[in-house]
């Protein structure tokens, strides 16, 4: 692992600090706590403007890990789907303007009114497919993640690293994962298939926090590292033996907890967390 | 599948209708409404003390196609680790008292105060090590259930069948799996695993209820059969193919809904649904 004075491996995802700051207030918190990689969010660029978003970012020295997010293929027809293939190029766009290291992508989970996960799987398969040569021309990665199990029916079918991976390898070039402790921490299989990720040269992004016991709430609980009971440390070891050299990026939801802090108390204890847990 | 008029092929699992009737009311509720199978808890079996439950159930020619829950190995010392092995065999003996057709295990999450899932898996491996001669020898199959993910920590570290049955095999005679749909259904393995759960004879219980989109609680949140993205048609088709024969058990935790209803209309909801979404 790599020295944990120093903070050149932290980004923040902007979700963490969503209630506190617009995109303008977080890169500008960011850079004054020392944090000089982000991952922000289309409607927190949308809500700025994309090309004030890319100056602000800019102006800040900040490298941007990922932009969040793309996806959501599943649809009841054939027109829903084609708005979210168009939509997703339009994400790929944005992300090229951010010169964003990958577009994140939550997959989708059944359209309204199915109970088919085999043809949901399908077709976010083929919705990648046809979003696929957009990316490579526009040199953005396209970064599948794993969601918890426990958001397969509503928000991702794909819910194990395992799956990601086969769906990202049979796309070849410009797919690979993004792994986030919180939705993968439980797999019997993590530690191979980090592995396997690592092999594949697979991983475009690493998100972090913490998995509460009790979880109040199933979208918006999660917990600030350490407060929980997943092993960070091995975590982030598997992860730097599997090659990955890009930053740890924190990604929290938390209604009942963090969303109502000071957004600098909330940095401040991203980066002594990251530090005690993460290195 | 069988004749879906008939209800020879379904169970109840008592905790569906818990907060409604203690085992006395809730044998003699089956009966009146023709269900002959039935899966009782320890603790309503306690309340009415084992002797009178063996002669309720027997009296009202109910059959017990499990008896929950065992399990709950991990624990901080070894003398917490004894005492869950010791109340596992007390529960043995109780399933035998109740000619129950298997000990339904809840396997145990994380110990007090730690965040090392691989060592509570080992804990779990041990500690059906050591109850499996009993159950053997009471002719009391283990059935290892898998639990969703989102209870890795505070409850089951066993969470997909495949890893369940991984378990089962490395054990042996007299341990196998029981399979709930609301714990497996995303899982992307579930018709292979189901299918070689088949081929191993380890199917020993097959319990359903549906995933409600949203979820309000994780744990008590439940959905009745069809209220939900569960396609519970397909799933017990695999689990038939695969030979299982024995009576499809209705399990739903509902703190919000079911549980705040009168049980008689619980239990015709349940029949209705199970012909109209699972035969």
């Amino acid at each position: 692992m790599r020295n944990s004075s120093s903070l050149d491996s932290l980004a923040i995802n902007l979700a963490t600090v969503r209630q506190q700051w617009n995109l303008r207030e977080a890169v500008e918190a960011c850079a004054r706590h020392g944090i000089a990689g982000l991952d922000p969010w289309r409607d927190q660029v949308s809500a700025l403007g994309l090309a004030e978003s890319v100056r602000v970012i800019k102006a800040n020295g900040m490298s941007v890990t990922g932009y969040c997010r793309g996806g959501m293929f599943p649809a009841a027809d054939a027109a829903g789907r084609q708005a979210a293939i168009d939509d997703n190029k339009r994400a790929i766009d944005e992300a090229a303007a951010l010169e964003a290291e990958c577009l994140v992508l939550v997959v989708g989970g059944l359209p309204q009114g199915s109970r088919d996960i085999g043809v949901a799987r399908s077709m976010v398969a083929d919705g990648l497919a046809a979003i696929l040569p957009h990316a490579r021309a526009s040199h953005i990665p396209l970064a599948i993640e794993p969601l918890h199990p426990m958001y397969a029916g509503d928000r991702a079918c794909v819910n194990t690293l395992c799956q990601a991976l086969d769906l990202a390898e049979s796309l070849g070039e410009g797919a690979g994962v993004a792994i986030d402790t919180y939705h993968v921490w439980w797999d019997p299989q993590l530690e191979e298939q980090i592995a396997r990720a690592g092999r594949a040269k697979k991983i475009l992004a690493y998100h972090i926090c913490d998995w509460l016991i009790p979880t109040r709430d199933l979208l918006l609980d999660r917990g600030m590292m350490g407060d929980g009971v997943i092993d960070l440390r091995r975590i982030g070891g598997w992860i730097a033996q599997a090659g990955y050299r890009g930053r740890t990026e924190v990604e929290i939801f938390s209604k009942l907890d963090w969303w109502t802090r000071p957004g600098d108390e909330v940095l401040r204890t991203c980066i002594e967390r990251y530090r005690a847990h993460c290195c």
